[in-house]
């Protein structure tokens, strides 16, 4: 199996004050690369699996940067579409401190990935046996029509090629509506062996408010039968759901976590979610639900705690977190 | 009317070392402009009021940055007097972590501002219709007798015109002692609308320790009966009192906010309670009180957690804390 | 006379590696804001003249900040036209070193400048003894229809308050052919009463490759006998024309320099020579060309000699080049 | 007396990312000097105490820059023995965050000091009246047998002078294991007038899992009758006992700090703890103990909310820790 | 073809003052990595070429810091071995400016490279059709014997599997002496179809001191009559001369170069010489080694005039310095 | 003999913007120590002499700041008389390009050197045997007349121990006017046995414009015939003569150097030129001059090509440099 893990989607160029500095009172921006996938994509290559993200990006030095950072930490690039045309989409922000909330100032209209067509999928690559399984974001879908004629295509040929599919819904206000969300999601939830959805997405989406999170599940349990389904509760941990009416949720705490790397928490979880359950893919089914969960939150509380959108985790301290019984706070070791 | 807010004082360079570094241990300084009375203007302006800050300032290049900030942050200095003589004063910071109690080298002697005189005062300004409220703070009186008089010219000046005053006592151990303070601000005091001070100073200042925050509005009402007294209470809130006997002081209490710049709180909290002061000039006292301490607190709230002295925030995001009922706690919309 | 000049134009924010590296090298960008009339202003205003910038800035902390910066420096930023639509244009701009070339990516489609229409001038302005003169580029027309119907309205209006007018080529490859550029450049150029033109550009628009500087200006005198004529030289310095077919070309040498910033020296040269015309204005014709000429490279190479794309130069350190005889390298006054 | 304390031990280079990043994610790595004793000996000196500090160093700029900045601090290193060979050790520290754990890559293998002989110690300094204490810790025997033999005859000679002795236990387990600790501390334990543990080490090298404090000092007593032994108990304060069965121990508190720099916290409460126990000789032994204690938690505290490895600390504000009543959070003086 | 060029050596830590400072007086390092054989591994990977990198690397953050930083700009990496033992080398490099001489402190005794041996090599990919040639430089043989026999074993496998063969005598004095890198060397050297020498080097190993280039260059052919020999010449550019006694060298010129980072020109030379000899490999032999001095020389140009070890350059600006008639001085294109 | 040189002056704190910045476009500030006598210290201490360095110095940070860096470098200040009264000198440089001069904010009125007063100067250490010279320069009598007192003690002192006198005149404009300074130095050059002066200032303070150097140095071996004179010429290199009018002067051509850190050449070179003077006491005294013009002329140049004020150089490069025959221009060693 040349794959465990493909996935699609748009990284742009993240550009932030340091030291929690407004835009206004910065003289100089960090840079960091943001996309969904490809932090999935990182955090799943540091645990060990092999990975491909695919995306499109322009020809410069921009996108160089974005391909050099995601291909540096170990995951397989090289099917990438490149073109000479449009830009690299980026977005600035400004990192909060209570009560100031982050801000975000996107600017990624017209990018290279919101433009991808369906024909800008490697055909080879979705063949039997070169992957276990095909990660999607409710982030594509949004970006433009294309793009979701593109990620609907890429579904296909990886059921087709009998590979497993999973799917973050990742709702961003900023691109559609919940309505369109629900929309454009439907097909991909549908679909999905394993759905996963911050909660809060899943009230916006799906019309729930003020809905308990087991009711959330059990909602969306019953929209897709189908799918193993992973709410992701922020501070309160995540909550898991086999198929089946009679299966009950099963709940994962959070690690307790100092933050220093609010974004890509989502993303790292996923990463960390993937890894249990394709690793314990043998498992008895809740066993491998709670495992994958644990992993998920592991893999979000060290992120949570390193600098950057990436989790630059090593699998040694996820495993140690995973298995936790006494605590590591304050601990250095020599 | 041209102006809504016209402010008289001192800034001084702040120099400060990185990463809460002690000055022996650092390679580096970096930049603030420090000015309670500008902090204040900028904190004003933000909000969207018009601002004229008065001061005077040596013709060379860290005069030029005084300038520049406070002019960038859309403060109008056109009226700041310029000479060729004296310094600019300076003060180095460095910032505290518990127990390390936060260290200032003052180093402002001799300062051009210190030997401002009442001749240095646009005159033209100070016309009726010209700007609805003069602030002063008991800093500049404390910084030499020509300083003291300048103040006292400008107040005289801005009553004949028929403008409001408000007053924050914001006393300096460092520049006179506590019996000083009481009979320099006293004046200033007797003639204000609005008199702000610091729980704490106004302890000092007129002999009242351990005295309850109830107990020592009402001692400063009696004093000042023609004021409207708003006491801060440093992690409890703030306390306002409007004249007369049989008004009960208003509490507003903190909006929980994370340490990022602790100092400028105090002119940050007089530049949200003179906008709520201003702009609800003509609802009822108690509501205008109730909501100009509102919008004290929330300003503060937002500096706190905002790096540097001036309170550079937006208004939209004061509007929301002001208005809040919900949580902001790591909050990124997008 | 409210203001010496009023300008009009783009300003993008630039991010820029630190320390010559290149973008796949460097971990934050420094900012930087770049805009051909801004920088012209900054420098004006830094001589002491009072500019007003006129542009269509998208209300966001980059609008903002653009503002802040060009408001700081002590340019009047009050007519500016703000919306919440569009975007604010940037580049990425790497330094190059010999054989390296400098490299930019522009990302500037779709800024709010782009967008600006006749409505968005502030007609109020254009108004006789409100300016001296209207100082325009050929950037500006480039940047869209709307922008260029701008650009002619702001001369119409201009000419009818009895202002004069300054028009500096500068054309941008990237955002239109030669042909183009003639043709757009021509109704401004045939209205200036002082054109001003990097001799590269001239050669491109005019098509006169490899014509001698002395050639070149003879023609564009020819085409536009109303005007005089300046045409920088890079290296070579500058040459000036007055109008008149008897009238000989005025050379003036560069002043030695070391380069530090080499972005912004034309836009530099322009805000000294439109310094020494204004100021020179009742000289003999000739003595008042060749002193905006030396102020014009005096204020070039002091520029050279900075960081960053702005002018921040003094009148005094100005005025001494101006008058140099002997050599200032090395110099350390004390 | 020339000297207060005489100490000998490795120095290291240390390398650590900023901000918390990890080391894959940094471009920069900050200079810290790292070694117990000198941590020790610059805090001894930052109270007022004179201090001689004994090592081995390679003679090029990693060697000299340890040197200056012991001695910047005013630390006497004119008994280092310099060596043109061997190289300086150094370790790489990324700091952790809860809950990843700090991490470090020690590469101190074949250092100078690792190779002192006891030829290279100053024969001459060992007199009686040239110094009141000598202190050594438990890394120095475990770097090699020279190390150790170097440590052997230091001890005799200080107590043929009459010196008298402390030795902090401090457990390093990636230079030996628990047997070869304790086989390799008792000759100094056995000759120690002061014996300082981290709780934790003694535990470990003492085979007392899961005892707790009192009964492990008590047992420390049992091995070392002669000696007054001191406990640190991390976030629990510290426990000391004086010699002799009858005598209970000890209590100190820790003193509430904020984390700013957590490396360097026992030689830092080490520093405290031997100011205390020299100042304080002749006061009745167990205030001199209870003194001292708190002396070395005030210290320490004050080292966690400084940066950097030493203990950059004021006797003035140690003394105000030590007499503390009141709370010094969050407090500028001005 | 799966590679154009495989390559084996060391890659160490550099750890370098930033900004011309000296070790003595920086409080930070700047991390690069450097090491011959991948420097031009990366030269050749920004050109276009495959190219996978061999090595042996200790598996800490260090080691993954360095496959990270390979991996990213293109070069595989994945026939590494992998290491829990030994260390990283580092070296510290002062960068000089005249008369002060750059300077390097060197540690890297008992790296996991130098203890690398023949089994550690992947026979697998030493095959047929594989890859196109191998590099070798003079500084793995001289990091121990086992290296050298790693060396030599895949020397004999790429022959037998009919690749061919470049070598770079690249001799360093700190590893050996001239007469052991002559007798090391030359094994490689008499296989090598390309053989690249300083002439410092050369002149040094082979005892010609103060011999012309032309004399060292036929020494060398006389020495190795079956080698294209490539010497290069510092500021006076590159000799190159095919096997035969009839054939004259070939000289090529420096392109003009701004010094920005001086470490990594011979690597990067090489690069530039490999792509262009294996891209006109079926060109005329002459008209191959004078495109492939000129494509050395370039790339090297390139590299001098960007900051780090690494040859961080595009196609398009070599390519057009190879091509380039007139001057790319100062040149900016917009 | 306990020292070799002891010097007395005053050192301040020196704020520099980074990358040659202008003070308006910095956020934050360099810290050096800039001090003529001390920067001579560190110099000679460089070199392997014992020196000590008097002073005066305010209790606090700055102060301490100060302290350290001088002593780390290896200079004793144990002799610095402390006070809590006062404040320290500062002054804020910002480094110039051609043409844009440096510039020098100095803000050293009231410091605490400028109140020396004779009391403070450590009589113990005037003794005979303590050390081999006093050095003094200009810049001290011309603080104030207290300082000026203070060093007219410390030369009766010396010259009454036996010690030998070195004084340079660097004259500061800012400080006094040419006539004051000729009168106030007078009596240190009549006592000197060493001389220095930049020609710039010997012109300035004896009113010698535009004469030739050696005409200049005829002059003062006129003036001061007991005296060895050494004119420093910039770019020119250094000029000296020994007593006696039959004694030509001797030249010394300045070593061609990479400007790095501009200030404190001139300081450097008296460290120089005092080590050579002291080290060839007993040579011939043409061939002691030469060769002390030849150290100085080195060490300047070394100094030239290093970031800072102080001479951070080594004694092996140094000597290196004066015994060069060949080019040290972009040598690295490995």
């Amino acid at each position: 199996m040349k794959y465990d893990v493909v996935t699609l989607g748009e990284t742009m160029l993240r550009l932030t004050p340091p030291l929690l500095r407004r835009i206004e009172q910065t003289v100089s921006l960090d840079i960091e690369i943001g996309g969904s996938e490809s932090n999935t994509a990182v955090g799943l290559a540091r645990l060990g699996l092999n990975v491909a993200w695919l995306s499109r990006l322009t020809e410069n030095a921009l996108g160089q940067l974005i391909n050099q950072k995601i291909r540096g930490y170990g995951v397989d690039t090289a099917h990438v579409k490149w073109t000479p045309h449009d830009r690299i989409g980026l977005y600035f922000l400004e990192e909060g401190a209570t009560p100031r909330a982050g801000s975000v100032i996107y600017d990624r209209a017209n990018s290279a990935m919101s433009r991808i067509t369906p024909e800008d999928l490697p055909e080879d690559l979705f063949q039997s046996g070169n992957a276990r399984l095909l990660h999607l974001t409710g982030i594509t879908p949004a970006l433009s029509e294309s793009a979701k004629a593109t990620c609907q295509k890429a579904l296909e040929m990886a059921l087709a090629a009998g590979w497993q599919f999973s799917f973050d819904l990742n709702y961003r206000a900023k691109l559609w509506s919940p309505v369109q969300a629900q929309q454009g999601c439907d097909p991909f939830a549908k679909a999905a062996h394993l759905l996963i959805a911050p909660v809060r997405d899943a009230r916006a989406i799906y019309e729930l408010p003020e809905t308990e999170p087991e009711a959330v599940i059990a909602r969306l349990s019953e929209l897709y039968p189908q799918a193993t389904i992973v709410l992701t509760l922020g501070k309160d941990g995540a909550l898991g759901k086999l198929p089946g009416k009679t299966n009950a949720p099963i709940k994962q705490e959070v690690f307790a976590a100092q933050e220093v790397g609010r974004v890509g928490g989502g993303d790292s979880f996923a990463a960390g979610l993937l890894y249990g359950y394709l690793q314990y893919e043998h498992s008895e089914p809740a066993e491998r639900l709670r495992l994958a969960l644990r992993w998920g939150t592991a893999v979000a509380a060290l992120k949570y705690s390193t600098p950057g959108d990436m989790p630059i985790i090593n699998y040694q301290e996820a495993l140690q977190l995973v298995n936790q019984t006494g605590s590591v706070e304050g601990k250095i070791s020599r």
